[in-house]
């Protein structure tokens, strides 16, 4: 989901989405958030889509159908993990060449169901239409009664972050130099998890802010700060680094590569539960920095300033 | 919108979708409608999508940016005004190719948001992607407290359809030959207007069952045939040809030329309000046929049978 009534990061890509929202105006009335918070009739919904095509966000020597499935509509449904929302339901639309409408779209409408019904939710419907590629866009609906919203971040909170990253650009990256990824970064490119009951558990042990790590940690954490106007510092060394990415440069993959769908989170100062949460979930989740008066993001490795470079662009 | 759990008329695409619905089973909850009919915490909501992809739904040496962007929501609102929904808001994704980043992709989606405003709906947010082809999916969600279903006709009942037809099939048909279109038929193409009001009065004043005709009047009526386990009588000389259609094709044009988004009605036999709904709307509704026990879509012309040939398929 992209849209936003408050601030985004820097970026050449959000500059462009400033220009549409700015034409837009008036009739744009999302509040900025992964996902869109509405309130239809007292039920309180989140909405988000997410759209993927082949060559550009995959490629079909990558994936399995199923795989690009499953992908696309974990992706949307992150943005529902991201306001702590209850997935309902999706629509998918598909587009699909001459010669993929048999077996290979079956095997990836099962892969999009597989991946809602693996939250709970169901398919409601969609559209399907003949494509030049390979084009997925998934629509997710979800009960939001008590959403956390990226603006909520307050000065002297903790930074925290599921998960261990790096692994799906350590797999990208492979791919793209004609290698083959280990399989368990392979895996975390192509069959990423929601996180829908861990964020839950944060929102229920008072996360006051959260984001998915769709562009990157620190393009992420540059839309949280944006969002609740206060800095944020990340300590590159606490990071924990997926064991699939190459030594030599785990920091900066884990920093900077996108497609984590993990969950950046700020929680109250006192907040002593991680262990808690790495029992019941079998995940890590980890302090990697704090919340300060200020703005952007400052990255530190050792106390020293470094500067990671750019996040993922979608666009 | 395409969904079903209910049956879909004869047809290649729709043999397809069976398959895939199939596969999907129990996890796929649609009830065959334009519109997926939800509730959630005692809201009734409809939601729908559609995709169009350069190339395959629209060229852009047929239509403007406002106009792709404009075209593209009005499908989608379009399956709302089939299941007499209120339009609430829309999600967009969005893919452009390099260098229409810019100015082609705010007025895209000044399209978009203007189709959605003139029916009283707002944009929520959505997804903004690089594409090889220009491509849009528009969600749409509205709000259906007593939607008019696929299923309801009877024997008995009158067959009704709104507006004139046959004029996006005629442009299109101009400029796969080269020729520019008569203006009022471009019109008809590049500018559609969902009949969200029309829909509304239709419901109130007793419509047993509704589908907008986006795959042709005779593919459509037979979804609404199949749905409602009855057949339908269309009297092609009852229906009413756009001006712009050539008169050696009208009646053929107008019977199988898709992407009208005029709507497929049945009304108790005892209606009799067409006037008082052509002087509200300034748009003709006509009956065109009626609703018998059997199955499946007779085509009549001054009483003997015709074959009007395939209808529009999306895929």
């Amino acid at each position: 989901m992209t849209g936003s009534g408050t601030p985004l990061g820097p970026g050449g890509e959000f500059d462009r989405l400033r220009a549409v929202f700015r034409r837009l105006g008036p009739r744009l009335r999302g509040a900025g958030d992964d996902a869109a918070l509405i309130t239809v009739d007292g039920a309180h919904l989140a909405l988000s889509c997410d759209l993927a095509i082949e060559g550009r966000h995959f490629r079909l020597d990558w994936l399995t159908a199923e795989e690009v499935g499953w992908r696309a509509c974990a992706a949307a449904l992150s943005d529902l993990a991201a306001v702590a929302a209850e997935p309902l339901g999706v629509l998918a639309a598909v587009g699909v060449p001459e010669g993929r409408d048999g077996e290979f779209l079956e095997r990836l409408m099962d892969g999009i169901a597989r991946a809602a019904d693996a939250t709970g939710a169901v398919v409601w419907g969609g559209d399907l239409v003949r494509a030049p590629h390979v084009t997925v866009d998934v629509t997710v609906v979800g009960r939001a009664d008590q959403p956390v919203r990226r603006s909520g971040a307050q000065p002297g909170d903790g930074l925290w972050v599921t998960g261990l990253l790096g692994g799906p650009r350590t797999a990208v990256s492979a791919w793209e130099a004609g290698r083959t990824p280990p399989p368990d970064a392979r895996d975390r490119f192509a069959h990423p998890v929601p996180r829908i009951a861990e964020a839950a558990w944060l929102r229920d042990h008072g996360a006051t802010a959260m984001i998915d790590l769709s562009d990157g940690l620190v393009g992420d954490a540059g839309h949280l700060a944006a969002a609740s106007g206060v800095g944020l510092v990340v300590e590159a060394e606490r990071v924990l680094v997926h064991p699939a990415v190459g030594a030599d440069e785990a920091v900066v993959v884990a920093l900077v590569g996108g497609e984590e769908y993990e969950l950046l989170v700020t929680l109250p100062e006192g907040f002593g539960e991680a262990e808690g949460f790495g029992r019941r979930f079998n995940l890590p989740l980890t302090r990697i920095g704090g919340v300060a008066v200020g703005e952007g993001v400052r990255v530190l490795r050792d106390g020293r300033p470094m500067q990671p470079g750019r996040g993922f662009s979608h666009f």
